[in-house]
């Protein structure tokens, strides 16, 4: 798959609405077109995971940022469902407790960051703190900066702030993948829609869901300012359409496949020590009484 | 599956040798006439994690002990991939580190118990601190107690502090499984050299790994000792068959499932109230411009 329709190019101002069209579906037309892909993406990842673990270099961090119901959870649970869970972590950021909030922005994903040779999902992420933040900025006075720049200043800084935390990172060995997926207003409404008039979904809706919907323009602009800020040559923004779940998916584990095939992921190699104990351990073995 | 034969019965004395057999298969003859149950009953927990992350009342915390190559991350791996990872994570204790050794012993597993509405696995636990601690009593003079008693109180000490840990965890929503996953010594050696022959696998190994077999019977002591002491009625222990592994994982799955089972989850229902704000925001949606 080709993933220029989908990434952010370093650098670049973008326009949601006319350059991302949340109903793409490129070369499939229907779900089962896409099914046999998305199963063998699936198994290599479980591969690639496995070698991963193994070789305990590199983590991978990938992180979800959506309108509501823009299908973050059910994305997490078809692409990673079958990963083994030993190396495969998600973290889901709520509103910040008050000890999160005695601490700087980042400090609470900075515990939360996954260990070398682990695939860690971010389901929303710091990334809200320049979004939801952005979006009602009475929170941001509850943040207790020591001086607040003026303007837009504030948000500016963050982006800086943010690309330095993911480039250190990047250096340290932690690969970074960003998702935005990008629902239409429309099919929100759908989805809301099903929540309420499906009971097994109702725990899943709140009443806030429907009212933050009344803001959806001052999301959707101050998404567009954090795409051309912080989609990175280290860590770029990949905008994934989302009115269909399927297509959804697909993107996402051939981006996730894609990125881990090109680490060059190896078994790691014994040393030359480590094979003169191995020796002794296999005549301790075959000698014992 | 009858869990008889697994269960340590809460208060009594237990002999390893005598009472569990490492090879113990149940009514199946081979792999494959357990294929079908071991597929069913992944589906099933699939299913009931579901509803426990849906409900969000109970945690479950699954604990393996074991020693070593008796196939702690197989049974992971193969038991619990396909469930969504957002609801379940898998904590693996190492050697303390300076950090938690200036804590008390249960202060990084409390850090680590999964929340409500998560299934927790321990790939080991606090149980190393009454088995390889006990093996090896070095271990225990670097923990800087403020006292030590005599003899073998310090062990009973421990015992009822865990079991008074996991009675509190209990009441207030944490299910307990522990599972001891039963290696005989020879099945041990056999995989131990697998791990030596296969280049692929080398790095699971570990020339300690062999030098902590000459410890085996002193192993087997300290297990006993643990089982006829901390099996309770909140949070027993089970011992499974582990000379096979597609037993070990046909049991584990069993158990799991009939423990979900009992606690009759159900998706949450909605009060009065949310229903209400559930048709406020239904006709917010539908009269929206």
């Amino acid at each position: 798959m080709n993933h220029d329709a989908f990434i952010v190019k370093p650098g670049s101002k973008i326009s949601l609405a006319k350059q991302y069209d949340p109903a793409y579906k490129g070369i499939y037309q229907q779900k089962t077109d896409a099914e046999g892909k998305l199963q063998a993406d699936i198994q290599r990842l479980v591969h690639y995971q496995d070698i991963l673990y193994a070789q305990n270099t590199y983590a991978l961090l990938i992180i979800f940022q959506a309108m509501d119901a823009a299908g973050k959870d059910s994305t997490i649970k078809h692409v990673m469902s079958g990963v083994n869970p030993q190396g495969c972590q998600v973290f889901s950021f709520k509103a910040p407790s008050a000890e999160e909030l005695d601490h700087d922005y980042l400090w609470r994903s900075a515990k939360a960051l996954p260990e070398r040779g682990r695939i860690g999902i971010f389901n929303r992420s710091y990334y809200e703190e320049v979004l939801v933040v952005r979006v009602h900025p009475g929170i941001l006075k509850k943040q207790q900066l020591p001086h607040l720049p003026e303007g837009n200043q504030i948000w500016q800084q963050r982006f800086e702030e943010i690309n330095n935390f993911e480039k250190y990172l990047v250096n340290n060995g932690v690969v970074i993948l960003k998702f935005f997926l990008n629902v239409s207003k429309s099919e929100q409404k759908k989805r809301f829609l099903a929540r309420i008039e499906t009971p097994e979904k109702n725990w899943k809706f709140s009443a806030n869901d429907a009212r933050e919907r009344a803001f959806w323009d001052d999301y959707m602009n101050a998404y567009e300012d954090v795409f051309s800020n912080t989609s990175t040559e280290w860590a770029p923004w990949y905008i994934i359409p989302a009115d269909r779940k399927w297509f959804t998916r697909l993107a996402v584990a051939d981006i996730i496949c894609t990125k881990l095939q090109e680490l060059n992921l190896k078994y790691p190699t014994v040393s030359e020590e480590h094979r003169q104990q191995l020796l002794a351990a296999k005549q301790m073995l075959e000698t014992e009484n």
